[in-house]
């Protein structure tokens, strides 16, 4: 039985995150952190990680960088593995971050989902392979509100690729400003916004007669709860102190 | 039985056109237009319009604008409707077209695909109905050779949005240099460039929590010869001499 | 000023409906309807259509069919069109609301999806206008705990092609047993189960050498409280009683 | 410089395989064997293997099976690789083949197509670290004229993921005639039919809240002739005798 607590555990994420724990019959709630305090649960909840002197395994956080020096704190002494889901960090707190780590196990992750994770690592698998003889371009969309483009999201892919490629690509963001043929060396990223769409991604390897096409749909922001369970698993069978992200986790995986 | 003379049936897309009344149980072809003569085939060929008199009702050109005058010239007498599915006519050429189509049927398109003809009528429903709670976007994608973007199509699919919207939407090729929410009176238009892809043309209606998407994809330029048998069928039926479009064909054909 | 009721205002729906009026800057919530009467709303809420003797121009139902009874006494005898949103009604309460709808304009759809609606109408038109020359196909998405197959707005697909195309197709759930071509006059319905997907449905259109492919996806079910709230706004400007579906306001929208 | 021999020259698969051969610099075209013997063309044709003495460094073979004999003495008593990319061998051919591969390197696959068996190391990759959290869903695509369903690359590409499993699936053809949950250990396999569609394979790996899709579409058979290529190069560089696939290819392309 893995015993899970949950930091921020009255907050939205907090809550799927002990919905998706209530569904697994490995994983027992140990304890919720919240700085509200107790309210209609049945399990125990502390204000601050200092108050709580049960057992627990790992602790997954999904509330604000304010609560890291505790957590931190908490995991350090305790011996307590962290998946910090939190994002917003300052440099000061990432380099705390980085000293907590030789200590314990901590998790953490640029993006918290399991199929955007193993959406880059197929890129890279497909990017070794296919080489210099298929483009590769990239779409992304998301809701209309959304201010930056392309993507945080769609530049890690981009870069997944780039790192397989066996040229230096250079990213396209627009092509009606130049006529002239593609180059073969570049990627091109084109952001689409509209709706409430949550999250799209697709990259295409375009070929001669062929395209490969590998697509990840985010349905809800859930799915990064999801992945911190993950990741809480993942760490309660890591025996060193260190900072683990998705992608050990996916490599990890694919060695079963 | 329709009885269709093939402009061009030397050349590529005029052998296409071959293969389909050929392979159309009320087709015949009843001569072929080549300046490169008579060659292997089993109807005849002749190497230029003047020289043929037999019956024909009606005549598809996939040759070059320099067969034009001698294509109007056999229409406008023999009173045989023209389907004209050659490209780049000079703007005096295109001025002896309308002159002509005062005196017979002719055919004339901007995109001879009747699949993409029968997306843009789908497009203006969908945009009048939709109307200005779902953002509208495109993404058109092209081989790599391709030198202009977007796509000629792609801006004739947002301009059949632009029509039936409510409001006059500006056209948005990039955003990446922009950090800003999307403004609801936009199109985006992404182009992708690829491979060999033919020409693949998505718009997309995105709303509250749903998306719509219309999508055409072209296997090959065979398309447009499909088009151009369809477009003889449908000159056949039509009894006034005047300049007829894929608009005007698709229009009928939503009557049936 | 729409001045719209909530019948059901405390479940998710009605939660949902009120959220959308609240953005919209034409729209006031004029009351609440709920067995659970008050809340913590800023609106008033009665336990019963009866105890309202307030000016409302529409209400919207997404209760259950108990509250039918006394919506429709409320909607008859002041004079308030109904949009009625709730389903499983029996078949004696199917007649109680045609009867109704003769004295005052009743709203009640078998999908309240706008988007699904359009669809549905792009299909008729495509379906028209493509004829027995392309190859009709369905492919629906849904999550893994669904239970039928193929969908019913899947079959409400089929069917509005089916009554516009040439032919009357026969419907084939599998291909797997036999061996042989396609019938041209069969319409092929695929049935995808996986995840949560909410409600994916793709319709396809394959002739020679293209391919149009048109596609709604849900992202939640809140698409029906924007369909609602569509109807409702439709409602205020219909003058007759009678018995109002999305296919009419779809076909009102269209003539705008 | 690698030179290359192009058994079947005159055949549609053949020309295409010279037009690549062409448009690589770092290829020559040794000889062509065609038992039509030569045509136009502007290198050496043989009608049999046995005729030609000059150099080569491998032979691609798209003609047909009644060419395998020729072709293994000429490439055992020799010493040039063979790319065999013919279909429709006995058994007894096959074990020809496997005696031949003994002395030299011999290349053949399934499916010529490298971006399939990309495809395939993909899908094993993603079934291996998705596990059972993710139900697997196949969905292909293929011309009116197949009479089989599903094509045979949906099913190496639900034995690649079934090979990745942690569970033993069991291939689903239709949901219509049972109304129960998906079972978690299935993988449902759709089979569209229409127009005249090259070949798409998509699979689809859904979970809670995110949906992750590989696709590969065809545009045209030419893509078996660019794998074919891809082979005779991957050959040229292997040193020992042995009957290789583009699983090898694939996998040693990874390495780079």
């Amino acid at each position: 039985m893995l015993r899970i607590g949950i930091s921020g555990c009255n907050g939205h994420m907090g809550r799927v995150v002990e919905d998706i724990c209530r569904s697994a019959p490995d994983i027992e709630i140990a304890v919720g952190f919240d700085i509200l305090g107790t309210c209609d649960r049945d399990f125990k909840v502390c204000t601050s990680p200092a108050e709580f002197d049960g057992e627990v395994d790992a602790v997954i956080d999904f509330s604000s960088p304010a609560a890291l020096q505790g957590l931190l704190e908490f995991g350090t002494t305790r011996k307590v593995p962290l998946v910090l889901a939190t994002t917003g960090y300052s440099q000061e707190q990432l380099t705390a971050i980085d000293e907590a780590a030789k200590l314990v196990p901590i998790f953490r992750s640029g993006n918290m989902s399991l199929g955007i994770n193993v959406l880059l690592e197929l890129v890279r698998r497909a990017a070794s392979i296919l080489g210099s003889d298929y483009d590769v371009e990239i779409v992304e969309r998301h809701h209309h509100r959304k201010v930056d483009a392309p993507s945080g999201t769609a530049l890690m892919i981009a870069d997944a690729a780039a790192s397989a490629l066996p040229y230096q690509p250079q990213y396209v963001y627009e092509r009606q400003s130049v006529r002239k043929p593609r180059d073969p060396h570049e990627i091109g990223i084109s952001s689409v916004r509209g709706g409430t769409i949550v999250g799209d991604h697709e990259i295409i390897f375009a070929g001669r007669d062929e395209v490969i096409e590998l697509r990840h749909s985010a349905q809800s922001r859930e799915v990064f709860a999801a992945g911190a369970v993950k990741a809480a698993r993942f760490l309660a069978g890591v025996e060193k102190p260190g900072l683990y992200s998705m992608a050990d986790l996916v490599a990890a995986a694919g060695l079963d």
